[in-house]
Formats: structure tokens, sequence, C-alpha cells
């Protein structure tokens, strides 16, 4: 199965707390994953930027397979480009339009 | 394809961040949306009422063809009514009814 | 139709404002619900708990004919076990596998 998980909040703990759940899944041995992606968006893009307070766990996490995918809207108006970011995180057009594609391609939603 | 969006923040930074992500969608030209709604209810009623501090974002969303969309058990509950309400904001008998629906018709979910 | 609900947030108010939206869920005569589920994870699973705030509340709702389903990820991290939920609230591995499989069921996804 395939879930989406969308990371909005700008609350460093809740933050973690997304973070944490994902990777929860990830190690759920009741259900097969065949994929893990989190969109990160407006005041939830720190964790996927390099000098994020979360950059390290989100490094581990896409190692383990998990796709982290960078809203380019909320790029664009902090400044911030495809160098700013943890390497291996995807830039995407839109958080919302890449939330709107994979929910069309069967992925669940989760915004814990 | 279609999106509904799920207002409910009282926080109105927050709310101005679910609509900015609703016009963005609506003019992210690498993908093509059929329909776009917002849904708002309890604590996020206040942007499609008259007096919210959003409604003049509101109006001009519904201008460029976002739906809006409020729940009547938060109407009831606040003494609002239907003349409280932004013009072309429709009433729906609850905002969980009609995000049910929305997504049993094939619209994805979004909860900034 | 199917419902389920996320319940992730430690505010008293909000968690109470979850449980309201998916108890006029099921008293909503437009709609036929088959079934409503709430998921409690993570900051969230106060409510399910015998001491919880929202414990009465959340026993009425499971008379009622709503699920409540614990995150046993969520009960190891906080020292609690099935004594310590609830009569009538359902063990689940994880809330996100949970969730990801009743999105799969057809369920609708809610976060308030």
């Amino acid at each position: 199965m395939r879930t989406a998980f969308h990371l909005t909040s700008g609350d460093e703990d809740h933050q973690n707390t997304v973070l944490t759940i994902a990777e929860n899944l990830s190690k759920d041995e009741t259900i097969e994953m065949d994929d893990i992606a989190v969109v990160a968006q407006a005041e939830g893009i720190d964790p996927v930027t390099r000098d994020g307070t979360h950059s390290d766990t989100v490094q581990e996490l896409l190692d383990s397979g998990i796709a982290f995918k960078a809203c380019s809207n909320t790029l664009d108006m902090m400044d911030l480009d495809d160098g700013d970011l943890v390497e291996g995180v995807e830039t995407v057009s839109s958080g919302a339009s890449e939330l709107t594609r994979l929910q069309e391609d069967g992925y669940a939603y989760l915004r814990p």
C-alpha cells in the first residue's frame, strides 16, 4: 500500500511527531508498504532544509526509503532553492497538486 | 482532478495559509483541476462570513471559480445564518457529511 | 458510507471538536453512514483512556456505534496498556497503518 503524509506545521514537536509516525509506519510489520512519501509545505518546510532542526531525521528516513517532496511555491516564498534542501529531497510544483496526484494514484492521505 | 480543502482552524494565519494553498492549486499549470472546494467548519467558519478577517480573499477565490461550503451545524451553534455568509458560499448539512460525499465522488482531501 | 477520523491533537478543546463532529456526522440525516471510526494517536490518545478528560463522551459515542481505535505504538511510548483504555476501544498496531487500511477499504478520511 501507499501513503502520503502532509507536513505543514511550523511547530517543531509536531514536525517530529509526523516524522516519527512515518517511520513507525515503515517499520509496522502488519502492513506491506510499497511507498511512503512526505510532502512538506508552508511552515512545514523547515525539516527538509539542510539547516532544519530535524534535517538529520529526514536524511535517515530518506536513506531508509521514504520519499520527501518540497513545495516549490513555498521555496520561492522563503527565498530557498534546491541547494538549500537535504540531499535527496525532490521539488514539486506545489504541495497541493502533488498530494492531489498521489491520492488520485491510490495513496492514502495522512495529516497527523 | 478535484480537491476538497478542510478549513477548521481558528488561527487567522493558518486560515490564510489554507486559502493561499487553494489559490496556488488553482493556478498550478502542472495539474488540470476540474473542481476545488473549501469546506469551512467549527473555528474555521470565520473566513466565509461577511465580517470575517479573510472575507475579501474568499470573495476573490469564489469569483475565480473555487467553491466554498459552510457547515450548518456550525452556523446554528454560532447563531449565524445564510445572510451572514459571503455571497456565493453554499450551506451544507454538515462539514463531515459533505467531505465524506466529496471523497466518495473522487475528490482528494487536503487539510493543510 | 464510511468515514475515519484522525485524532492526534493534544488540545482538549480541539479533541472535543473532533468528537462533536463525529457525533454530528452520525446524526446527520442527509447521509447514510455504515461505519464511523475514530483513530487516536500521539497526543490525541488521552480521550480514549479511562482517566481521559473526554472519556465519558468517548463511552457515549462507543455506545452509539462509533468505533474507537488506539495506536499501540503510542500506548507503548506512554506506558499504557489495554487496561488503561475506555472499555470497547480497540488496539491497532499503529494509527498510520490502520488509517491506510481504512482508506484502502473505501473510508473517507477526516482530520478536523
